[in-house]
């Protein structure tokens, strides 16, 4: 991951430090001597998939540009407890102020990402896709989508410009799926797929022929599923959805749908343990 | 929670819009007819303590101010599955492109007053108070301790500029606890009490000795703990912290610390279950 | 068009008037007395297609919210010379501290909107869709795209993240079109098409082996447009590109193409005359 | 021309890259090998006076600070089809990415450049200086005045706050020419003249009477204009202003005006086509 | 004083809140009961010109909208200790959060005020003009040029961008001030004036040869002073300056000076005494 | 100090540079040759306590990376007249620009060192702090707050959510100095200390009892002031408060204060007199 200071990920880095940081850190201020130096080591304090090490440097070279900071793995390696994931250096106003908002970033992110690996590896060898949503943290959509794809994920449209998802409230208000999937196909840029969410067979039905590029099983049981699938007979693409996180996602995988998107990916995540040792 | 333009959590809900707008609402800006009105509830999905309901009714309003949003509840009210938390009517544009920041908002926020409330009380009558700490969500600091307050708890400090606590490695890098609270007596701001991390019972004795006005008892054991309390005999406030979260917290309240610390109550939260129905 | 303080708009309305003000505009500020009121009408200058009003009306509400503005045709009117395009009253001093950029905005947007009206107006009835490009304003993107669809033409892609288009220099890097578009198939976010450019015909053909959705034909004669159209047999859209606005658009779209991609919809506009003449 | 981050074309640029790339190119993400190098030069595909050069440095840099951009020309140089205007070469991510942009910076401010060299040939000559107006594109106004200079041509105001020019409104507002001129005097700061903008040769009068700096001398006839010229004698700058691009330019400056106003040397202008070709 | 939320004094005053109200008020947050109203009112406690009212009602207004305030005097009126400047109402929080910006700005902008008001009585009746210099307070530039305004005093230029003021270095830089001020005239924008900063008569010739607007006699003694407007003779303006607020003004009035300009207007100011008192 | 891109400092350098360069600096970009480079020196006009170099060297390589600043002082030296505080030398358009912004950092910050320092000297040897308050210049906290420790003060808090200090207008609302108290010792983040303001011995008692922190005592006569220092007896800190600035500060002192406020430290500071002399 590249962050550039013009780029969204540094937007969030910096509000985290700026909210962090408040009006100066006192403690290091008042207590530690200047010129001080130190080094430490971010050691992994449970197995997991790690995420976020470019946001942990950044957070300190924001802070100081002549702070060190020396990855040992990479982003989107299996670790385990006790690795050592990465080794910094330097001003310890800058380290000890700076500590805290990069092991956030990267407790959370590699959070994600380990669990995105866990649900991948429950569906290995199926073909299937699982995706994310836009249930992310306000704020942090950019990193977290990033933290889906570096456990093995894929991503679901990042907002709302950039995928057609018409969904039951979208067909009310346009009267229908085949006015609806019409007037997307005429106003909506080309460059998009139309997507639409069906509840039912005759849904389905209805979305194939009006002409959606991607059909959404919402809350449907397994034999539905593979009625649908069966249906759509490949002119679609097929999302299964709903509570996907509370069902075996192997069964799911085996109706034959194309993708399976998770909410909870995001929205419901444990923090990796990680710590940074001074020497 | 008051909401205006200059506040920390507009800036959040702003930037929650911004990055899920993109350049504008592709499906609803071509299927949906231009002034079609809608009406819709938020529903719990699952009994909890509800929390944001102002920054639900905020996300609204800076898409559209003629968006109505009436809260049927306050923000920390328990409420149990079924409960309707607030309608909303207006224009359909901004209540469909809106919905889903909204929730984002109110499920993470509820999802952190509920387990608040439930950790609260496991030790009802003890006298205790269960704070945060600064494992925050990047960029919701703010928010979220919020949320810590409306499920019952208390805050720690908000950032590195309102408390000195000196850990481990200040206490190192000043040569000791008693030149580290020294330094901090004389360079930090009046207003704000000094806290020192301890491990063992004579560092105990020389916090105590040093002046520091509260002592966090860190990974202590529940016998040492209760040791270290009788040794500080109220002269200085005691703050138990360390994984609190995997221990039983009344029978850490039972050794007489006045606060117990948990990271666990702002980074490892599930998201209470809500939608939006749309009439 | 909906200009909230949240949106891209709202973002370029303000830019504008900052740099134009400056720190305060001395003329009106030494010059015109403190209450006086003024009454004004937009008046068109020459026949055009009009774009831009609610950018007008927020140009004065952002300057004093008391100024009224009454638009009296609304946006993709045709309206000839003389025709009155909206009404404006209140403080003088916003008025006409405010006439320029609003003048600024119309002129630019109403001229893009002419351009693409005239344009779709020349392939008329063959079903064939005018597209816009990149190639806008920088820092006028979201506005000159709406302008584009005002008159009545459709928009490309947004930006960089809102369609995957798979360029010369993309091939080059990845090692050919195959190879390339399996990456964007793996990688890429499912709700978004993959287009390719191509050149020749087999390079028609290797796309649509590989699996595009859309096939861009760059700078081709009109009988290799016609038999590339021809070869791709709908199984993928296609778009003609490259100098479109100098050659006949009709014999362009009597090819069979989708769509026509033209960048001098906004790269080289002509401002359509517009002024405000104060009563 | 001197690009810091904290000058206002630094921020246009950032927000141009910022509406190009939002959430991230995916394009050249999903399709370009991580560490692929790539260079490429900059052609001019058609003759004009390059301007921009700086900004497309900047561009680069602000994307990945590896990026290498070297000029083979300087901002204001003649140059014939076919010339290499710079050179880049670093990572292909940056450089696709930021092609578009760069581009787009490039062919507008050489587009302007291009046509005030043309209109300042018109002149050669006359000892007119031929200025433009605020009828600038919104948001940029610092690059393009910087375009005109570029071109040979000079600048009138920046912004309303560096330069007082009494229009008609202003005028009438004040109870005409002389009250309006004696109230500028007093109030506005005294490095600034004072410009009256006229329409008659008895303005023109009380105009100079009243101890105007300048005199516009609007939609006047070249006969008016020259009697005009005649009764101000020196005792003030002239400027020509009013559809001027429609005019004979030498004729207006044989008026003997000091100054031509157009505002066509930026509202309406064609880019210069120019290139990115990568080897 | 117009203040709206584009305008800088607007940038000023969310700045200000901002720093001083860090993450809440934790006073009125945890002391004041919720929906308490208070009434409160803004009093001089010594004598002198006030300024800022504008900015105080802006102050309340942007920490809540429901706030009243009520001015009972006007920017530039000159009060006695005791006078009731403006009654305050509303909510307790909003208020008491805001009590010490709004103190802050109303105090500090009176203080100038006042002192400009003393100056300018000084050398009532002799014609000249007291005007300020750039030594502002960094931030604070439009407010305090705003509080000479208010004071009786007048602006020299606001900025670097309007006005040309070629001093000592800038001489030297160009090789004298004859090829500096050509260069002025060739190059800077035609709506300003240029000023040559001169140290004894010879300059004083050539500056007035070279044709510039304004000559500022810097650091002259009183005689040499009279020596050099006698031999501008009108033909420029001229401008007393160099520790004027350590001479009597009066006396450098009767020099025959147009202006004097005196930094220590904004660098060195004493704030107006005013207290909010609640009822 | 360290100033890096994301501190408070470095925002009000940007906002200050920002205000006085406007649309650019139009002497030197007129008169100053491209490329001349020059050298000077920024010298002590009178005695004073340094401060600011830091923010000086900042304001300059703001404009240009290769401006050279090298400090002759460090910020709380005292200096004589005549000294050399620091060299900067490089470009000669950054140095010119920059100039006027450096100085009136430099002079303003190092006017509160200065005042700070002589005050101090007043209660040396006394054990007495001075502290400063919340009566700083709007959008300057943070570096004035700084340059009141370079003087030898000591801060109060920094803004409102970093102390609790408890009001008249906050007893009023809470109905009473205990309860007032008690709330906050409930609400209030615990790391914060309370301060209660009283102004006679009755409220001293109450506050005593009611467990303040800190207890300041308002315009009390020194008499009052020996009392309430001998009734708090140790149990809280004492802080003498109201028009300090007017009475003779060992005085006040030897009623055994701890601390002694002074709005004066920042509200109403002359400048210190320094200049930047080019060679």
């Amino acid at each position: 991951m590249n962050i550039q200071h013009i780029s969204e990920p540094d937007h969030s880095i910096i509000k985290a430090l700026s909210e962090d940081i408040g009006s100066g850190d006192v403690t290091t201020g008042s207590v530690v001597p200047p010129g001080t130096m130190v080094k430490g080591r971010f050691l992994a304090k449970e197995a997991g998939v790690v995420c976020g090490l470019e946001v942990a440097r950044r957070v300190f070279h924001l802070l100081d540009e002549s702070v060190l900071f020396q990855a040992m793995v990479k982003d989107g390696d299996k670790v385990t407890k006790g690795t050592v994931l990465g080794e910094v250096s330097g001003p310890a106003a800058a380290i000890l102020s700076g500590e805290r908002v990069a092991l956030n970033f990267l407790q959370r992110l590699s959070g994600i990402s380990t669990k995105v690996s866990q649900l991948v590896g429950k569906v290995s060898g199926s073909g299937v896709t699982l995706v994310d949503t836009r249930k992310t943290t306000p704020g942090l959509r950019v990193l977290e989508k990033y933290a889906v794809r570096t456990g093995g994920g894929s991503n679901h449209r990042m907002n709302l410009s950039d995928g057609v998802l018409i969904k039951d409230n979208h067909i009310k208000a346009a009267g229908g799926i085949t006015p609806a999937v019409k007037a997307a196909k005429q106003k909506a840029p080309r460059t998009l797929k139309i997507e639409v969410e069906v509840e039912n067979l005759d849904q389905v039905r209805e979305a194939l022929k009006a002409g959606a590029d991607i059909i959404m099983l919402d809350n449907m049981d397994l034999e539905t599923m593979a009625a649908a699938v069966s249906i759509i007979d490949c002119k679609a693409l097929t999302e299964a959805s709903g509570n996907m996180d509370q069902k075996d996602l192997m069964e799911v995988a085996r109706t034959g749908v194309d993708i399976i998107s998770l909410g909870a990916l995001t929205h419901s995540v444990k923090s990796l343990d990680i710590s940074l040792k001074l020497e």
